[in-house]
């Protein structure tokens, strides 16, 4: 995207790209059927349970001003409004933790005020919206979100990992607060007696483990050695909502003798009690607030804009990466241009705003790839049998292929429909023929194994629509009406799904693999090069990878230790937005331009690419990918090169220095005993002629690639 | 061994076997120096807990009568006696699940008789013992032993599973517990009451599931990235001890408002309380026992002799399988002749007598094999690390490298110092040197990586001793000194150990493993063959595989079921020896023989060993073990094929059927569009110019072969 302040021309260009596929936004959606529950329940959990334990925290923090009622409607109001008319459907909006900070801060100021109090909160609150709509506005109109290339990576995944400990702060804060004595309940209630409460606290350690374990588990059913296909399938779809389903139902085993409120259930007023609907009338008392507060709030609002506006950015970017193949055009600058009336809109009723949040919009994406995936795979499927039902040749074979991809693709009218997905297919069937038989000679499914072949070949595809996001949404407001079901969970569960949300965000997260580097013994670090990794992994010496990564911890410590300051902690944004300037002019002093292109991309100091074709790290994957199936595989690329520019492009390899890699795997670069080295490598090598070539060969010498093809030659 | 039954032949070539090792026994385990530790506890622990775990259930089945004092004295007493004259020093002696059963119907048989009762218990068991030794004396001196043999793996298997179930059963048990009230306390007491109950409960099952998934993890160490290598190895050394240690930490730490009692600890008389006295002198009461009684003795005495035959030998035979390459000889006959000895004077002083114990035995074995590996290890390295430093030629270095080695060995009188192990070696480095330089040119460390190569080359050997067992016994019987420190540990540690024995026990078990294959999906079956896997799975055809598994696993589930019947559970170690007979006369008229030989290989019925070198999965271990250091290498060896004879010899392959690898993996038969495959073939076959030869290639055809080794070789 370039760099242009013209105002308006960003909303102009977003809103001109979104409108070509509106349309095929709703019938893509239609078409995929049944099976868009799988994702839409998947995100409707992963945004529900966060809000609704936010809208807790909120009423304990508000002295219950605010509760879950608010922040589920919120979520509700927002999500359906930005699936209907927002630009970006795969963005996911929600009340998120940095708003419940916020919203935590100016609660303590507001309280104390004579002329302010509990009283006019809201309404002040209120007013503290409009200010933020107002300089969201006009960041969107002067093109501000045009600079998203400089939140570059280092900005995102610290973010993302701040996310990450806020959540996993709040279960452990949660499970710890499972022992104590709960500050609005009756402390005389049998309950609440010591020797509950220990129980109450245990019970609370089982459920929540219970969740986080088999939830993780259950996530990666699909590489199960037990179990059919669609058991697999079904588990690793819906996984997540089965667990909080048989772990609230074991949280019921418990019944004799133990006294109600053992364990803790969701605390939430049922939306048809009086006192839910106080806030909804705010606006009449926004006149009241004294005009000085009127104008102070303008202070926290700039706080929120640039909250919001990094935010919703981010969680926008980490949803539309490049390795997710996405066909359609971005929307930043209109997306921030309605969150401004969204916020304006919430404010006005009192309920605390949404944004757009991570890492739920990334989860979103990814689960959409997974859909895409399984729809691409039955489609061609059913063609290819169909096609050997009536003896066709490989030929025939794939021209009828190609021509049902074709059909999948969005029609989009500025795009020609890609061929790029099945040209690998095409190449290996052309060869495989020609090493065996004609290639016009009928196939049968013995020698063509359907099912494996084409997940393997398959790209990343993402079903870009808008149903998805509209149906979590209203699933989501639907939860407001489902508030006595909702009710019988347990907060344990809770506090171990927030842990489960904070663990599934960190793989692909690069600085969280970098720290998980440095804690890697020097003997172990080649271990690291045989999984997918970044490629700085490889191209930049480990100290100056060590030093990185031990400025964006502190600085990430930092970011986390301001949230704890009682009021000042409202300034936290401003630190995570400091990030763009410190990478774009500080960093470039302290590392070298090309190291920090490789473990911090910037488009706007791109270096000329070296021809380099990955084909050591593709290829394995591939190597790999024979054991597993197609979903697996999908599963891998996007969980562990999340961010990294792989299969379909060449990733730039910037770095001109000896590289790294002598200090990650010694033994590589040995030259003699490599035998056990070298077969990994001459398998890697071997699969050359499937369409790749290699241009640049990495790190192992040209001595041991030499001699393990002759070894293997010489069978 | 040959099966002959002339009177005390048996025991007298057991005598003069072990009696030309008795003395390196001693000071080849003084010359392991403070290493020896490592085993001794791992394995202290592992006899320690179930006996002390053992003595409280007897505590509880005979009122008293026989607590953890008793047992842990009778396990303590045997170790040290069977350590000092014993004969095969890597059998662990113990107090034993099943004689606590046996015990137990016998207590219920005793208790309701008015002529013996309570207090005539111990003295009748007295003379039960002195029947029993009896018996065993007979067995011993007629030669038994000499059909150890036809204890194939059906039977073997099958009775470590059923010891398996009889710990997970206990463990199971044991948490249930934890909520009810223990029959023996006050249930007026604060830490009784439903509510304390409650807690109690909630925190067993955090202690044992905290100790178990830690014990498990803790068991994998070695192959962990983070830490330093010498972390990670005393973890895996330690780590069981450590997590029982730490849990038992943790279970002190809700002091505040939690009554004693909470968690429950172990309860146990200390052996100066005069209680723990009154079986010592059960010698004078015998004589009470009226006569019609001691003849009826010799009833639960074939039971117990029969049992004690089986159970000694088996553990014996586990200890000693093929794949631990043991230097010394096996000592059957002369074991159980001890046994009936040491059985007379733990009946006569009135304590349960021990026996051999499974699956002590095989981690003890496994243990030293460890050892013995970073004693050699460390011994080879510094001698390369020497020889490399005063500038030597590959020849050279292998030249001392073997000097080394063979100080190493155990100098026995009947054996040739064995070259075997380090043939590998010698051939790996001529042929790399040959492909590079002269083998005469001086090496360094930069194309000798000394760590790796040393570690993968090394055999599996045993250190061979007595120091360990006596130690484990001798700590053991400290254990009775030390009762008031045991008693801190929680009883639900207890019981997450007994799950954690359990598990340990499984992998490695054939029978475990089929039971699994039948519960894989079809489709993901190829899996089990990618990794170490048993020859039946190959050879066998699918149907036979399960056939085979259900019998076993019914058969198992009667054995199980009958120890739950009150008195009559007394005849289930018959219905196992049955298995013998079953194995060699019923079965091969339902299977046929070659199927039964690879899924149980019996040596009496030995079929022509067909040229066959495990070349697939022979490759493929040392494929994977590029990756792992050389104690990975070792514990995979070990566990996953144990009882499986690989890697010094070729195993016999004999079944002639076409093979049910088409049931198992389709796609390797397929031949065109393998490219997914086929790689991974032409790497393991890639690797056979490194001494192996491939006599017979297994399933896939020699087509995709021939394709593959094309693809790899135009490079």
């Amino acid at each position: 995207m370039e760099e242009t302040f013209v105002p308006f021309r960003g909303i102009k260009n977003d809103l001109k790209g979104r409108l070509l596929c509106y349309k095929q936004d709703w019938t893509g959606g239609l078409s995929a059927g049944i099976r868009i529950l799988a994702p839409t329940t998947y995100i409707f959990f992963a945004s529900a349970i966060p809000v609704i334990s936010f809208g807790e925290q909120l009423e304990r923090n508000t002295d219950g001003s605010l509760t879950a009622v608010q922040t589920l409607a919120s979520t509700a109001l927002c999500g359906i409004i930005h699936s209907l008319v927002g630009g970006q459907p795969l963005l996911i909006l929600g009340v998120a933790e940095p708003t419940v900070l916020m919203y935590t801060f100016m609660f303590n100021f507001a309280k104390d005020r004579k002329d302010l109090g509990h009283k006019l909160f809201l309404a002040w609150t209120g007013w503290v919206c409009v200010w933020t709509a107002l300089l969201l506005f006009i960041l969107a109109i002067l093109g501000a979100c045009s600079i998203i290339n400089r939140f570059t990576r280092v900005a995102g995944e610290l973010f993302g990992l701040l996310i990450a400990m806020l959540f996993m702060q709040q279960a452990i804060r949660g499970i710890v607060e499972e022992f104590g004595i709960p500050h609005r309940e009756n402390p005389e209630q049998t309950a609440l007696q010591a020797s509950w409460r220990f129980g109450n606290g245990m019970f609370a350690l089982v459920l929540s483990f219970g969740l986080l374990l088999t939830a993780l588990k259950s996530r990666k059913a699909r590489s199960w050695r037990y179990g059919t296909g669609w058991l697999r399938g079904f588990v690793a779809d819906y996984g997540v909502p089965l667990m909080v389903l048989l772990w609230t139902a074991v949280s019921y085993i418990p019944v004799n003798d133990v006294p109600r409120g053992i364990p803790r259930r969701l605390f939430s007023p049922n939306p048809w009690s009086p006192g839910a609907y106080s806030n909804w009338t705010v606006i009449k008392e926004m006149v009241n607030v004294p005009p000085l507060y009127i104008v102070g709030a303008f202070i926290p609002a700039t706080m929120i804009a640039v909250l919001y506006y990094f935010d919703h950015s981010v969680a926008s970017q980490l949803a539309q990466q490049k390795e997710f193949n996405l066909k359609k055009p971005p929307s930043y600058h209109y997306d921030l241009l309605l969150l401004g009336f969204l916020v304006i809109l919430c404010g006005l009723i009192g309920i605390p705003p949404s944004n757009g949040v991570i890492p739920q919009s990334p989860m979103h994406t990814k689960s959409l790839a997974t859909l895409k995936h399984q729809l691409l795979h039955n489609k061609l499927v059913s063609t290819a049998r169909k096609s050997i039902s009536k003896n066709s040749s490989l030929s025939q074979l794939y021209q009828s292929m190609q021509e049902a991809y074709n059909e999948m693709q969005t029609p989009l009218v500025y795009q020609l429909p890609s061929t790029l997905g099945l040209k690998e297919l095409k190449e290996s069937t052309v060869q495989l023929a020609s090493s065996t038989s004609n290639i016009n000679a009928p196939v049968d499914e013995t020698i063509f194994d359907v099912d494996k072949e084409i997940d393997e070949l398959l790209p990343v595809e993402v079903k870009e629509q808008r149903f998805s996001n509209l149906l979590q949404a209203l699933m989501v407001g639907a939860c407001v009406a489902a508030m006595p079901l909702l009710k019988k969970i347990p907060t344990s569960v809770l506090w171990g799904y927030f842990a489960f949300m904070a663990i599934e965000s960190l793989p692909g997260n690069q600085f969280w693999e970098r720290i998980l580097l440095l804690f890697t013994a020097p003997g172990r670090r080649y271990k690291v090069l045989e999984d997918s990794h970044a490629t700085s992994v490889e191209t930049v010496p480990f100290k100056t990878i060590a030093t990185f990564t031990l400025f964006q911890t502190v600085y990430l410590l930092v970011c986390f230790g301001i949230t704890w300051i009682p009021i000042a902690g409202v300034l936290f944004p401003l630190l995570i937005m400091l990030l763009v300037p410190v990478r774009q002019y500080l960093l470039p002093k302290f590392f070298k331009s090309a190291h920090l292109q490789d473990l911090d991309a910037a488009e706007y100091e791109e270096a000329p690419a070296i021809a380099y074709n990955m084909t050591f790290e593709d290829q394995e994957r591939q190597a790999t990918a024979t054991n597993i199936d197609g979903l697996e595989i999908l599963d891998e690329i996007m969980t562990r090169s999340r961010g990294e520019i792989r299969r379909t492009q060449s990733p730039k390899v910037s770095s001109t220095t000896p590289s790294s890699v002598g200090d990650i795997k010694p033994s590589y670069s040995r030259g003699i005993f490599q035998n056990a080295y070298s077969p990994r490598i001459s398998q890697l090598r071997g699969k050359n002629e499937k369409g790749l070539e290699l241009k640049q060969s990495p790190s192992p010498g040209p001595s041991t690639l030499g001699q393990s093809s002759r070894a293997s030659s010489s069978i």
